[in-house]
């Protein structure tokens, strides 16, 4: 008996914003498990992971990754379990984690094989290995400590702060001995930032119309400066934190979620950089490996522990996937947006 | 008998262009040699440094030294001579390079003595510890040293190439043994950058109106893409700079001479710092005085064997700075800008 695989495939690319419309569900085979080829893996995937960098592959532009191609399965990381294995290292029950994509079920072999881990869900639960234990998790411990570097009395802003990436920015930064400032997309998500997740301050940056207004609300909750910034979104908000940065401040650039729609983005004052002798870099996880394991063991640490706080948003079933993924590109997502698929 | 000393004052501060009404000139007294303090010195100036960083400090803005005070004498970069000294350290005769700002004598004393430097005449030109073996050639080095960090084989691009900081960048990398493209203004510049300083290429930025024929420019000459900038102008010259470089690549920001008049120059693409992975770091040669030493026996030792070229534009007396200023701010110069005093 064959199981069915649904698969979202990449239909067509967006013209300035992405649409559902971009996106196709198709049927297909899963193999047998007596038909895996050897050194193969049958996963079945719990979770999908869902993530902004997505929509920046979805064009055909430059970037750090060659663009999804046309016609294949949506890239983007998974959470299952082994149901098949032909591999000396993957018994059937394991829970694991990879880059399985936007599918139930995935064959894992060759080079995809080095992405596929083992986790231990028995203090930290399996979805949370996609985000304040997974590749979010480890992007904010690496552009935290390898760029921002803050130490102890500086402060350090966040935008995009209850999400996956800026939660854990934020949280980390405290646990360092830093003041933190968190700009987030509305009074539920900024009351969630500051009373949840410990962060001296957030501002809502759905209250300012342009960079100045937003720069002045920040200048009120951080009267000295900042120091340190690391960045999700970009456009305004970065205008607004740039104009309030310290002498040798440093900015982590990892996401410019505004500009995702193709639309120019300037930077409206690069002249700061000179003047306050800032530090603007960007940075990919995936190209920081040897830093990894040292970052997994502190987020699992904290998360089993109950000092790194995070929040999910969890929608039903492949076919709920393209929406999610469209409304957490506005926003609409709180913490983590995963999609459940068994 | 009293000696006058002629000085030039800031007037009032520039509205958009700077002009020669900002400035003014007046005349004060030198003190007689029995006049001076213990511990003061009397320098009279052979040469005054016209350097572009004074235009940014003529505003009353943020930047990262204080504004220059009104009705001060200018601040700037002098070489000179003690004519009478009441200070152990420093014996009539000797030749020294300083701050003594835009006038034709100094009396030195306090912290401003930490500045003031004997040199040796015998093998560099007086003249040449205010451009290559000065200020600027140290920025020079420290910029390429520190940030830009290139390695052999790499290519290396810099704006204002034919001026006293980048001369000095190109011929340090080239030394290094990087493919170095200058970007200067007007065919006169470019040759001589190619032909007298052993540039790979160099691109006439005033053959180009925008960003975009820039670039398409820059590519031609550095089709492996660009891997360090050190970037003197700012504007469209830095966006078409940006738009080919490597990943990974380091962008050291010296200057931005493109927009000292205050007019907001905002950065095309900051979305490239992502993609590309890029470092952008503004610095201040005088917060890196552990550099010098180092910084100063290379350059000094390349000028004296010749390894190291330059070129001055020479004015002749203090009256002539305001206007020797002004054209420089614009390119008139050629190579280091210099006003002759004695």
């Amino acid at each position: 008996m064959s199981l069915t695989n649904r698969q979202i495939l990449l239909a067509s690319r967006p013209v300035g914003k992405a649409t559902v419309d971009n996106f196709r569900l198709v049927e297909t085979l899963v193999p047998a498990p007596a038909d895996l080829a050897p050194g193969q893996v049958l996963v079945r995937h719990h979770y999908l992971s869902l993530d902004p960098y997505m929509r920046m592959r979805m064009n055909d532009a430059r970037s750090y990754a060659p663009p999804q191609a046309l016609g294949a399965v949506m890239v983007g990381g998974t959470a299952g379990e082994v149901v098949a294995s032909r591999h000396p290292n993957h018994a059937v029950g394991d829970r694991v984690v990879g880059g399985g994509g936007w599918q139930e079920y995935a064959v894992v072999d060759g080079p995809a094989l080095a992405m596929l881990r083992k986790v231990d869900t028995s203090k930290v639960p399996l979805s949370a290995y996609l985000g304040a234990v997974g590749m979010p998790g480890v992007t904010a411990w690496v552009g935290l400590s390898m760029i921002v570097a803050p130490k102890a009395g500086e402060t350090v802003v966040v935008s995009a702060a209850s999400g996956a990436v800026g939660s854990a920015v934020g949280q980390l930064a405290k646990a360092r001995g830093c003041r933190v400032v968190g700009i987030a997309g509305g009074p539920d998500k900024c009351a969630y930032v500051v009373d949840r997740l410990g962060f001296d301050a957030c501002i809502d940056h759905r209250q300012h119309r342009d960079a100045a207004s937003l720069s002045a609300a920040l200048k009120q909750v951080a009267p000295g400066g900042v120091d340190g910034n690391f960045e999700n979104v970009g456009g305004l908000v970065l205008d607004a934190v740039m104009a309030n940065m310290n002498d040798f401040g440093r900015i982590a650039l990892c996401g410019m979620i505004s500009g995702y729609n193709d639309e120019p983005i300037p930077l409206a004052q690069p002249r700061l950089i000179l003047t306050a002798r800032l530090k603007l870099q960007g940075f990919i996880v995936s190209e920081h490996m040897n830093l990894w394991p040292q970052a997994l063991q502190e987020l699992a640490q904290r998360v089993a522990s109950g000092q790194l706080q995070y929040r999910e948003t969890i929608a039903q079933g492949l076919q709920a996937a393209p929406a999610a993924f469209l409304g957490m590109l506005e926003g609409r997502n709180f913490g983590k947006q995963l999609v459940k698929l068994v």
